[in-house]
């Protein structure tokens, strides 16, 4: 079965496959006939692709998010390659596929990523605080297990928001242990909560984001979670004008910075500050690791990537 | 008695004044000497004073927000008007004057605008909106009788809080009627809540902002009322996913319009883009008119007004 | 006959409609063949189409802005509908059809507005500024019945111009009894001529603009409307540095607020900051109010609207 | 006599001077006193200096704009230079000094420049334009001959104006030679009317502005212009719709090339485009000059220059 | 033989041109089919063109820059001109055609443009600096006879980059004339060196900019022609810490002016402001002559420039 | 002795400061006297200082970056801490005290800074980048013992270059262990050399910048160290045209990351991104342990930091 990522052009091709989107379209002939635009994707990346002289039958058999096993044919399209599909069919259960092998994953379990956070949340020593942060983090529930960190941003696949605050964290520690001055109860807690209203910002399955919710494109992800802070206080008893409500609500809400980018305040206490920056290191640096993954190797430049200045990556021969 | 305003240079005068601000200096003369460094105001405006050769009984004597006699003339330093105070007492019993003589206000009384105000209220029709609104109004409490709006920018003086809502909500009354397709009670609750939190943002005194608060300065009066709303749709047992306090929330922190002003959502409702501009066309108004207000008749040119493209207003003659 | 905003996917219909663009094309197939790329429009709404396998008859007979009867198919095209029409004929006397009927107006009758504008000029005291501003409104002529007041951006449709004027007014004479500070006269004066250059600015026919004009495009109707006073003024004896002449020559400039909009001068007269913030909440309510009015009710939120912060409209379901 | 750029620190010195501005002050002592703060200014620069101890008789003596015979010491306060005056008296008939010599002045007689103005007026060779330009130019009349070009930005000097345009028409001359495909006429008249509503804009006297017009800030000399254009038009009988008037309007609307620096329209023909490129190279290139004349020899660096990204501009010693 | 400036809809016409740019695509039809997506070219302009059917061997014969005859037929696509092709061969040496004929060239020799340079790095009077220019100059070699400005701004084909310079160096030498403060040693280098390293940050054959290096990219060609002169420095033994390199780097550095445009210094020197000044006179005149230039005579209004803040240019009628 | 961090209103002490700062002024007074402006310092802050009635042999004695002892008195004048001296002498060597201990200094000693600094070095792998980076070393030679990394934004004191780097490699030491496909030989090069230019871009003693120095004005920090990596490539014979020259020339001049903040050109390798992100962390988290560690304890709030959007910080009671 040959991986999406190694596919050049002219290749053909047989192999399973996810159906990532999926529309009927019409060509412009006389008279018109339907065909499928599909995205196809495993867990090595996607391609588009053309399935002409779709049947009536086929129009009831294939859905977005079915596996499905295709023979097709590697063409240029517009300077990109795109696939026309020679052949599909329903994947089976005799296949012995299954739908977690085909979509882009988090490279550590996700069991293993809640773990972690469970255990740094054990490890806040203020009472107060660990409480809220459970309140926000039992909200999401089992959503942790999976949602991605953002649509097409950063850690955009299974389980990245979990893998974010992840590796957010292990910076926080290392930083700690540099500046122990800052409060780790607070830089920790920031971390675990700054993108925590994620889940209902987003729908999102297998990782993949399919549109905001209303509530989501209203009052976005930052202003969410400072109300969910309201709300783990009034139920957990916490006085709302108590330091501890409002410094983490105040992190949250400043973790992008500026105005323009989405902050009604800005970073005013210092873990406030270095959340931030923590953020934004973690999320460039995957955004760069993660267009260099699926860079063919034959090729030294990503695509430009709007969340870093809109530049390419150059891979280094060093 | 002669009113500030009125006061133009080398006037000799005698008076009673509110000490706004009071500060001991020293000269720079060897030994130093101690001075008062004052701004005294009326219901008028505003005047820096200097008292010289202050002695410790008056050091112990005068104090700001108290009310005084003074006798003074009026010189200019670096262009503008300034007080050589001669004699200062403390105002007496018997002196027959009271502080709210003294501090600028709203042109309507405090009792009528919240009566108002709560009269808009009573006519909210939807009684979940209805509900939210009086829990945040109540948590401002009489506080709604006296706050300004705002530090310096508009309406910043005694009940200029209530004075804006009220102005605003005939606006909205009007464009309602203009344009039945809004939803007048989103619209009144909005311009009721889009500044309820002010009074807990900042720290004032007789319509006077004298610091913003800890928490005013880390959430800010946008994302505090959101968090009211939250608050007051848990303690009356409104859904919180409910679309009338999703729309609630929406027109409190979308009301700046753009996040370089402090909105972390733009407006995305009707009722959201008639607020921010009812708003802006109140406030700025109100800052053209306090500004010709308090212009001597003399002159033709306010001073720059930062909330107006730091341009000044041109009174015409005709 | 069924209105296109009714219309969705994989409706048959036929109808009468007016041909708002109509463009012969050819198809990549050997040899090309001639089709018609049409954008279709009645009252309610607009829609793009296309003809297939034009004959050299048809491209005789059909043109923009001409009335016809279309029998359709309606189809999804890049996730928008698209009309394939299977045939089409010229709308004929005995169909009893025409063009007024298929263009999108405002809602009230142009001559009413014009009267209601009228009235207002009547009614402004000062008889220098009534003399200019008649002046400049008997430039347009009758192109204030029909003009829209802007190709996209807002009441861009038939007497588009006049009714943002006469909605203009209605919220001044609003605002003039809440703050009698305001200069009446003027006010109604800068309405009137804030946009009176749009009809030499732009060309249009039916309400729809087709193109701006070369004068329009060199020197913009702010600039354009400013020279018109001048004129005015001229013509009627009026001292071109008199104070009325430059308050509403002030007006014109100030009106969009800041340079990088197109004012070269930033409002600095009360009535000029009143105007620019009526015409503010008047453009954006109207694109909120036009934005939903033509969104299927099978759906909440509006496409993005470019002078809405790039933002859709989402309709509440309260 | 001593030039005022050659004064240095604890120099005493002897001389005529020209009072460019005088404010009566008092000091902070008790009681009291009043004194001088003057700008003294000669033809080399302008210093700032105190009389201490003045009389009621100095106060009817001594006025902005007067000659005066000067003794004095130079200090040092907050690290600029500044005059202690010890004795001060009006200068006489007999003293053989006029005030001309006391001014900075464009390096070219006044009647030169308007001479090569007039000549270049009378090369232009569409009768049209050059009746235009005439009419416009008569406008300011004498003006000319002494208007500075800007309050303090560039050719802030006695005809500094008349000065900036010739030199800008030495520069044009070359440029149309070099690409003959520009219009010269058009260029020619964009030059001399570009700022020709500056006079007008401006109040100054002896090539010193000390306010804007009313006209002048509610206007701005770019809008001004363009309507004096209309105005010539008119009075010469030449049509307000003919290319010719467009085209110089045009010239002169958009020649600070953005809307944020005050062009409502931005350049659209060539000789646009030409016209402003011409005068950022005169205008930035006059005030790198300006500022390195007046710099004294020991040192290398101007002070900080606002029209040149707000740096100060280096004197190599190559 | 047609020249493609003058081509217009539904002309057919046969003649000899350059294939700019040559793709292979599939049609979307079952089966699709080859075709060769062309950009064609002459010295009078470039045309979008399609070559359908196209067979095995034609893919073996024809190649992006190549020379071919032609026939074909001028149509409309998407409101712009496209050539349908209906035969195409090579170009055979019988045919008397050269490559050369076919591309834009700067309107003087590039030996002439060559030698212009060399007379006036040969003019600069100080020996360090002249030796410093020539090392540049030399690293570039012949390509100064050949390469283009930039890719698409200005400039943009064969020996732009000499003819800029050139252009620029006659301007230089006119106001180094009427502003004799100016170092014309300094003027003169800084002008020849400002774009020097274009050649090696951009791959160019034939005036056409294919892409940019490796290098270009991460470093820029401005940060390379600093790196340049340390090593002319180096290699010419001249103090690296002299006023005469420091100077001549903070020209190049400093000659796009602002550090969003790409200098990570500004102007500091009175010949950077001019050196600046200068290249952007040059070259937006450029960019308008040149789109006038390939206007088709019955249009007024050229395409939008980037260049020119994105507008298009309007050819008067004076 | 009184630390001066410790000092409150009203405080008279006595103790050994240095003379960060000294100027002669002169009082307004008749006749004028002398008096020294001084800015007086120790290892725990700095404050400003008057001594009044200044004799010529004090103007002979004292010297800013001299050490003295002085009695005083603090005030406060407009808001902020002043010291009035009384009495001041200098130092003597029986007193026991030396310049060190009076500046702020870096928590680590600079011996074990540089030590740590060039065992990375050593550690570096690829044998071309550890020459390039001695090289650029060696340059500063004994200044990487002492300089600060800024003027007043961050690091700003003695040793804070060398503190900077270490602790930027300590926190790439943990990211690379993070994400093994970062070069660790880059990105540690990078950090070295990102500020390497700044001991030749500032004039500084005992870690106090007292200017920028022309080459530091004009070429810049950035610049000048991509022209020292030519430098040492041309002196260790590396191919300038090799992609490790490239690479640290490229991390060098992107680390400020954006045009308007000195970079020419955006960070386009993963080390680049690193290094940016890495050095922001760092350098704003100092700026906040700086400010707080000079908050007294009395007080909540840190003044305005201008490198942190000129917010000030809160220290929460957590």
């Amino acid at each position: 079965m040959t991986l999406i990522k190694s596919l050049v052009n002219q290749d053909e091709f047989v192999g399973f496959y996810l159906l990532k989107e999926l529309e009927v379209k019409q060509t412009n002939g006389t008279p018109p006939k339907d065909y499928f635009d599909i995205v196809m994707c495993d867990s090595s990346g996607q391609l588009s692709a053309k399935y002409w002289d779709v049947s009536a039958a086929d129009k009831e058999t294939f859905f977005p998010m079915g596996l499905v096993k295709i023979r097709g044919i590697v063409q240029t399209y517009r300077e990109r390659l795109q696939v026309k599909i020679t052949r599909i069919r329903k994947a089976t259960e005799n296949d012995g596929v299954s739908l977690t092998d085909f979509i882009r994953s988090a490279p550590i379990r996700p069991v293993d990523l809640v773990y972690t956070i469970k255990q740094v949340m054990a490890s806040i020593q203020d009472d107060g605080i660990k409480t809220l942060v459970s309140y926000c983090v039992n909200k999401v529930d089992e959503k942790l297990m999976h949602y991605p960190a953002a649509k097409t941003h950063h850690h955009a696949y299974y389980a990245g928001l979990a893998y974010h605050m992840v590796r957010m964290l292990e910076i926080a520690d290392f930083v700690c242990k540099q500046r122990p001055f800052l409060n780790a109860d607070l830089l920790k807690a920031g971390i675990i909560l700054h993108d925590i209203a994620k889940p209902e910002e987003m729908i999102a399955q297998l990782g993949i984001v399919t549109d905001y919710s209303v509530q989501g494109k209203l009052l976005g992800h930052i202003s969410m979670a400072s109300n969910w802070i309201t709300e783990a206080a009034i139920h957990s008893g916490i006085d709302l004008q108590s330091e501890r409500v409002i410094a983490l609500q105040h992190l949250v809400l400043s973790h992008h910075n500026l105005g323009e980018w989405g902050s009604p305040v800005q970073p005013q206490t210092a873990e406030a500050v270095a959340l931030h920056h923590i953020d934004a290191l973690d999320a460039k640096l995957q955004m760069v690791e993660d267009a260099l993954d699926s860079l063919p190797e034959s090729e030294a430049w990503t695509p430009m990537i709007r969340g870093l200045e809109n530049k390419p990556i150059y891979r280094t021969k060093l």
